[in-house]
């Protein structure tokens, strides 16, 4: 070995020490991901894979969003599935991935089990997200460019990890779990767009279980699998830089940059969203609206007059038209037919011009405002610039009440402040 | 699409014309599997494996080797990983993988679990191996090469196959099938030489029924993520030559040409072994034995005097000297410590030698026997050269007796030759 497994391993194995901002920041995405989690039960994805889990009648372990339990894979399956399936869980650029939507399935689920108190539960969340993290930078944007899906196949380790770090697993067991993990890990971008999307969230925190599972119950892999030759790495285009990867692990928690998203759209469409409700432009005012972006999002997100609900989520000109008009971006029922079709939505949507800038990078926007009464406002928004605290709190809150209620948001956000047990908090997972 | 996922798809859903060869060899490969898997019951791989899904007390759908039931999934993995634990299961040369422990389990539960007949399980298996061995040839020897065990990766698409056949999957919910598979198919040759070797095929036959019974439910992948861009094929060093791969597809059964292994040990000894046969050694007339065989195997198996009966499986010295000792090389209990410890065997050992001819392919071996009486005789065998129906009938048949007994070897075959329901069968899976 190389020792990024053996170092990764006794990490996820050893004591850690978090700051008040990791702690706020991994509760806020537990309340995040089970917010969009109860959002996300009627999509045809969730149900799909609920009937499957659900039609096993296994032992009840584990709850799942919308009802019901299942042993810890379906669980993990399920609860991955469900909480991807609207694509409004929390993103980090660094490792290019959804950690949520892996990990917190496989760590809640192996909790709940074990009838852990809610502080394991999160401290093994933010160990196997921050694993995932590292593993994602670990094999760098050439495995992602080459066509993995990084929240599936890192995710896939980091579940593992979450759900080791609950069974009490020591170095070696960390270890062998990474190594078995690096058999199991997989899934395609190519599958965007449809339903395999979600899926593949959800068979990465289910792989993470069962992968954990089976260390737990003797299972002797190859531990060197991950980065050995022909490991996961070699064979899944991993550039590999250890040095870079573990820098600071155990200091610095990567995680602690992890991006919620407020609003219910392509992650593209957001820095120019924030740049307008920084402006807070409010309809009758408009004469015109730029909108300037990274030439990559010109493809993916920049339809001219969309129809849909579906198309309004990939189109500059409607989202900002929408949140002018005050439809409320955050919730995934904004985006529909009607709203599209709306003559003030459309006239205001003629008025919206976008355009490439290089000179921006992924995550910029830049927004100029020329009002009917000839005053210019511009302003750029960067989706990586920091956040307080308490403005991340509120946003994530308020987002959490929007999607499943204000009493629901609270007695999460309670929970997770105050402590108690695991099970607790799974029950909120149904509706 | 290219078309190449269409055309296996076309395949696999429509009906299908065999040969009397081809439904023999199906049946020997079925009693094969059958024999292998009971006999690999008490593996520490299988009892994990066995452990975490009982532990789930799910429906039970469809029979366990070594006993229980659990749901398809969970069948799948079982069976797959418990027949594969003693990797003495079949081989097919030209994709390089095993083709029967990726797809019966996954076939044989689907057909359980429906109630289907004999006449159907063995329709669906053959269609599910013949479609992971094109889709193993269209991947190539790079895919394999790179780091990826076929097994595991063609034969999660076979085991689809077979249970979308079973389900009544129609050729665009093939296309489906194939096109989630995708995006699940894993498993990594790192595993070699431990627990996760079985594993792979346990995950390929639990990954295509998965993947059959979501698309039986509703589920909507990329159908094109086989083949397409960035497609399952392209991710993993593919080489995706379709002329090839569709070539007398529906009419000629690649599967046909599988070997089964008669000889409990590594496959890269079984042409010597066989050619040993064939001059029908008897130690005391031996006065010098001269084994040649392909270069890459003089690192695999040419263990010089191993003491340990997972050695004697990878030594070409010992099994030859076990062979004309009498020792019953078929038997996996034959392969131990007091054997390699037997004075008579270590004296007949030192009378083997072993040597690379570059002339000889990999399924090749030359032997030659120098007599005491001064005469020498010469044999040499390939695994490939072709076996009449009846020979192979006699082999499996007598390799199954000794693994599982003659009644059951007996009561197994004449179910499949006769006909009757999936559900007979599969009660034969346990002791």
């Amino acid at each position: 070995m190389t020792g990024f497994t053996a170092s990764l391993a006794a990490f996820a194995a050893g004591p850690i020490t978090t700051t008040l901002q990791t702690r706020v920041v991994t509760s806020l995405s537990v309340l995040d991901w089970i917010s969009v989690g109860r959002a996300g039960v009627g999509e045809p994805v969730s149900r799909a894979v609920r009937d499957l889990i659900l039609g096993e009648t296994g032992a009840e372990q584990a709850q799942l969003f919308g009802g019901g339990a299942a042993p810890l894979r379906g669980a993990a399956l399920v609860n991955g599935t469900v909480s991807h399936a609207l694509d409004y869980d929390d993103t980090h650029f660094a490792h290019i991935g959804h950690p949520s939507v892996a990990v917190l399935p496989a760590a809640l689920a192996a909790s709940e089990w074990d009838d852990r108190i809610l502080v394991d539960f999160l401290e093994a969340a933010l160990v196997g997200m921050e694993t995932s993290i590292r593993i994602g930078l670990w094999l760098g944007r050439d495995h992602y460019q080459a066509g993995f899906h990084q929240t599936a196949t890192s995710g896939a380790f980091g579940a593992a990890v979450a759900a080791g770090r609950i069974l009490g697993f020591d170095a070696v067991q960390m270890q062998k779990v990474l190594g078995l993990t690096a058999t199991r890990a997989a899934g395609l971008k190519a599958q965007f767009g449809t339903m395999g999307k979600p899926y593949n969230a959800g068979m990465a925190a289910s792989a993470g279980v069962e992968a954990a599972l089976l260390v737990a119950g003797g299972f002797d892999p190859n531990a060197d699998a991950l980065e050995g030759t022909y490991g996961f790495g070699a064979t899944h285009n991993g550039q590999a830089d250890a040095v870079a990867a573990l820098d600071g692990l155990g200091e610095d928690w990567l995680f602690e940059s992890v991006s919620h998203k407020f609003h219910a759209c392509c992650h593209g469409l957001h820095a120019a969203l924030e740049a307008a409700r920084d402006l807070d432009i409010a309809e009758p005012e408009v004469a015109e609206i730029k909108v300037k972006t990274h030439p990559r999002w010109m493809s993916v997100c920049n339809q001219m007059s969309p129809t849909t609900g579906l198309g309004a989520k990939f189109s500059y000109r409607t989202v900002i038209a929408m949140q002018a008009l005050g439809y409320d971006t955050a919730l995934p029922a904004s985006y529909m037919e009607k709203v599209c079709a709306d003559p003030r939505l459309k006239s205001l949507r003629d008025r919206v011009s976008v355009e490439a800038d290089e000179t921006l990078s992924e995550t910029q926007a830049h927004l100029t405002l020329l009002r009917r009464d000839g005053a210019r406002l511009e302003a750029t928004h960067d989706l990586l610039a920091p956040m307080t605290l308490s403005e991340r709190e509120d946003r994530v809150r308020g987002k959490a009440a929007k999607l499943i209620g204000n009493d629901a948001a609270d007695a999460i956000w309670s929970m997770l402040r105050t402590g108690g047990r695991a099970r607790d908090l799974s029950k909120m997972l149904a509706r």
